[in-house]
């Protein structure tokens, strides 16, 4: 159950605290350029530290490729078709830090369900449940957008909304820019966010937000009904990140308070007129940008007094201390794109055997 | 890609107006009461025609169980641990009214990505991409009802909001009863929301709306990080519904503007004093009341005219005729509570192994 | 645990004795001709009562398509991409007969096994343990078969050895002549052959024999490292028949007293030199043609004396009555070529992704 | 497609002579004693260079362990419910020994089929199609017998054939013994045996081999029908396994040529009175020893001139040079055990929920 995907198959493990977290990943064709460059840029992309906004944990996220890359005829480092293991050792460990965590439940953490399910738990830092697990899904996301590159496909992310503060004019390439710490899609918004996120964390509070994820040139077809479709398994792997309590796709709930006669987006012999739909009809890509919006909470993580229990069910008080994002939705942008990008990456192996004729293509050729 | 579940696993066919549609459910443990009647019921309550909100398509939906179940020494009709196949036969096929759709592509609905997927399209009634697939599921459904009866768990759905009237005095009960044909949540909001559903249909239009499910008497641990997570599979089923557009957990969208301090759940001797995170943590059920919003577009099928494309991509203009539902959240009430049900029967079973000192519990006594 | 495959997927479903016998095949690319005849005609080819070798039990074994075929522009029945339904009623059930075997345990069948594990079981006919749930797996092999015509790939059975009796001058013409009744593989043992059946059906018991199965035109390239190798699902999905207890491929156990000097398949320009090797290496196939033995133990239902014990667990004395066959290796054979079939079809579906160039010849022309 | 298993399921990474090969295995219950001392010892059996019947190649084969253990309460160190990573680094990697068959295929080897499917392998030693590769299914092996050493569920496993000599007086502990470095299970064959592989070492060749393994004290009910039964799960992994061609369960083979009226297991209330099924009956363990053969091909790699192609498709004379086991089939040994291991682990996991009476012990108590 730490494996997703049918032919894109990723497979993780590892602890916050513990000695490494890694991935390995399955069914990547043969043939791809592995450019170990991007990959590490994705892994700092993620990499906590960063800023201001960011928790202090430091960490350097340098990803080691361990198998599944070989060099071609021309020299250029490929896939090679097999599985490709991706490791991560941790640095700054730390782990005196968390005795103090060792027997109580931190509210809004998964502490008191691990525990409960599992009977023991790696306490540190959240162990398996921390948010730092995400570091594995990138350096598969980078995997996949490598494959899709091949097939110039691109994924985009950005901030939405921070502390109820929404972006409005939309740039993709803004929220790219090294300076914009929130990862923002405004920049008319950027100071007004940035405020909502250093008021929270001097009142050693948090505060949610909204990341908008779109993936562009996108070919026709993608997704695989009935349990299978794209919107299913994006709203699967989004759900599943930390801290996300909603996910929609195109107009979301919006949607729910519009009539047919305007929701519809009207076809076109030049393409549909709107794009409600987020790009997937039927949980089938329809050509249109796919567009998602993934709803974070605030970080659980505060620096206030709260009322929880110990390991022996005994009522306590207990006020964290440590090292937090104040709006774990800014970091969770660019997992956000590499869900995306897994998801995407899936769908086009899968897709290729949806008709005979594309089969014959590569076996009677 | 027609299946859904790791141990309580369902797979589907059929079409809208095909011989038949069905479903083969594995994983089911032997020794479960199968209560024919109940099953019955539930695909009555979904079946079509029932109320003047819901399409004038007339099928009985009698399900036939072809295999999985037989008499026990008592003479009580129980699942004996081999795969229970459920089929229903179309009645009402009238394939004729569809050969005005032949040749173009309807706004809204499948029609156009599944063309271009396959190649090839049943276009009657939409076929497999038709709402009446989701009879197969609560077939499906009904089964992981009765497993989770035997360890007392309830699972209850009804209407949150229909075209934008929201449901305020929550009561499930109300929802059940036969002659609320809304099954919303409010019985004082229940005539406003009948005229949004009745306007929309005179209007020849159609609306959307929200369901809200929940799960009671739920154990704590339900739920496999990283990938198969409650959350996660949640919403990867109630996306892949027809018609919804997203899905919320708990407070959802809400979550994302509130603060870490008012938004964490607070955890006492006697269990959480808030349910914010509608009964999960981590991916996995903290035991209180599993909650979950799911939003529907309005019904796609409406009989304004519209712009479209044929099959030979030419622009054209285009009015539908038939029968539809206005609002299709109506039905997709007991739908989505049978798709909460699933998941949950999958998670129970999953879950038996979290601990080696649950397995001795079989092996070793 | 009813599935098989991972693209080209079936899931099955019924007991002997039951209502219907059924499988969904999913999976199948959309635009393959379905021949309805030729489904029908495997089907026949595996149905009981055909010849005094066979089992009394009179079946028509009718297989009737509920879902995924629809007529194309041109008229002729092909496959849509969603999943295929088909199911086949049971017509001689007559349950009666298997009051006598309702408390015990009959040697060499999984009764005890089945009840032990599941706390019931369908005792008629040995429910879904019975040889008639191959009838599913044939009507998957028959839509396999047609998807393996597109490309040129052949499957081709018969009898290698029955009753220690081995075919020598083999001939796959032969076996499939409607006029020898035990598939066998060498027109000159016939006889002896047949003698050996008939002398074990006269003495009240039975015994075993071997299939050959083979493949032709098999393109390079089927198989998937490293658990999802072409020799392994082979292995797989032979040894999980009923009575089978060995699986060979190429030499088999031969190989393992030889050297490797002469077990090596020299390579040479125009293909290899031998095919000790069964056409796969390191789990791929080679271009040969693939090889497998596929080793029955004689039918358990013999009708002399057996000691058992009943559901009370006390020892009895037991004599079986019915209509069985007394060489279940004879019809084995076309069930053993439909399994090469589904995993051939299983591994041209997964093969299409293993080099990104392959996806590029779908994706961008 | 890397990954083996449905709840105890193992994903493996790593080629011959990469960085490192490594395995996540996924499923395994909290709580269970990680015994490190007996997970390297498991290392050291099948590790290579240890006695003259082996390669020459020297690796420490040192496992870590990356995530998923935890100290309980105890200061015992035991799993979390967690995903289990293991790894492996290469330390003898003498990469320039292989520059010799970069350009052609090695007969016998996959070095002809991986160039086929992937249009580039990795040619150092095989890569990924290396028997290398069993050091991680060994590793995974390791966790699975801790798992079922919690149940006393016991495997074994020996050389029955060297080169066509059998063992007769089988003795599973002389097989442990540390100076048998064959493995074989029969001492008054052991110098007859070892001279066989010392005459194929000297000649430049090799001679193949059967492997027996055996599992006691297995519960009656492992195993699911229809197609991941025990013997077919057994079948597939053993197969999958380098140079393994044929795999019997009980009898096996020679049941094929024996009668219903012998091969039939009589059942008495004390037990099976006789074990030709060789523990299974339909799929499922009857309680009685599982008992398995696994054939063995001679090793491929031999130092006569053989004739092959290169990569232009080229008639070429080579002759190999090298380190190799003149007998993969000793090795193969302790890898058999753990698939046999690995798979019982599985059967055990999936078989809880086979009824719900169990699934009440847990949840309901």
């Amino acid at each position: 159950m730490n494996s997703f995907g049918q032919r894109f198959r990723f497979t993780t493990f590892g602890e916050s605290h513990g000695v490494a977290l890694g991935v390995i990943v399955d069914g990547v064709p043969a043939g791809i350029k592995i450019d170990l460059d991007f990959i590490q840029s994705e892994m700092d992309r993620r990499k906590p530290g960063k800023s201001e906004v960011e928790t202090g944990r430091k960490e350097s996220d340098t990803i080691q490729i361990l198998s599944g890359v070989f060099e071609n005829e021309a020299g250029d480092l490929v896939s090679t078709g097999t599985s490709i293991a991706m490791v991560l050792f941790n640095e700054n460990q730390r782990s005196k830090d968390y005795s103090n965590v060792k027997d109580l439940f931190r509210p809004g953490h998964a502490d008191f369900t691990y525990f409960n399910k599992y009977g023991i738990r790696d306490y540190r830092g959240g162990g398996r449940s921390s948010a730092r697990e995400t570091s594995a899904r990138v350096a598969a996301g980078a995997i996949a957008k490598l494959l899709l590159k091949e097939l110039d496909i691109e994924v985009q992310s950005g901030l939405l909304e921070i502390g109820g503060i929404k972006s409005e004019n939309l740039d993709f390439n803004y929220a790219k820019e090294q300076k914009n710490i929130l990862f923002t899609l405004d920049k008319n918004k950027y100071n007004e966010q940035l405020q909502a996120v250093q008021k929270a964390k001097e009142s050693h509070d948090s505060i949610g937000g909204v990341v908008l994820v779109k993936a562009l040139n996108v070919p026709i077809g993608l997704g695989e009904p009935m349990y299978h479709k794209l919107d299913g398994e994006i709203a699967s792997i989004m759900m599943g990140l930390n801290a996300v309590k909603a996910v929609e796709i195109g107009d979301g709930c919006e949607a729910s308070k519009s009539t047919g006669s305007k929701n519809n987006d009207q076809i076109t012999s030049k393409g549909f007129s709107t794009n409600h739909s987020g790009g997937i009809l039927g949980g089938i890509s329809n050509g249109d940008d796919i567009v998602v919006k993934v709803y974070f909470k605030p970080t659980p993580s505060i620096f206030v007094e709260q009322q929880t229990i110990n390991t022996n069910n005994e009522d306590i008080k207990y006020k964290l201390q440590g090292r937090h994002d104040p709006c774990v939705a800014i970091r969770g942008s660019v997992v956000c794109e590499s869900q995306l990008a897994i998801v995407l990456a899936d769908m086009v192996l899968l897709n290729t055997t949806s008709k005979i004729e594309n089969i014959k293509k590569i076996y009677k050729q």
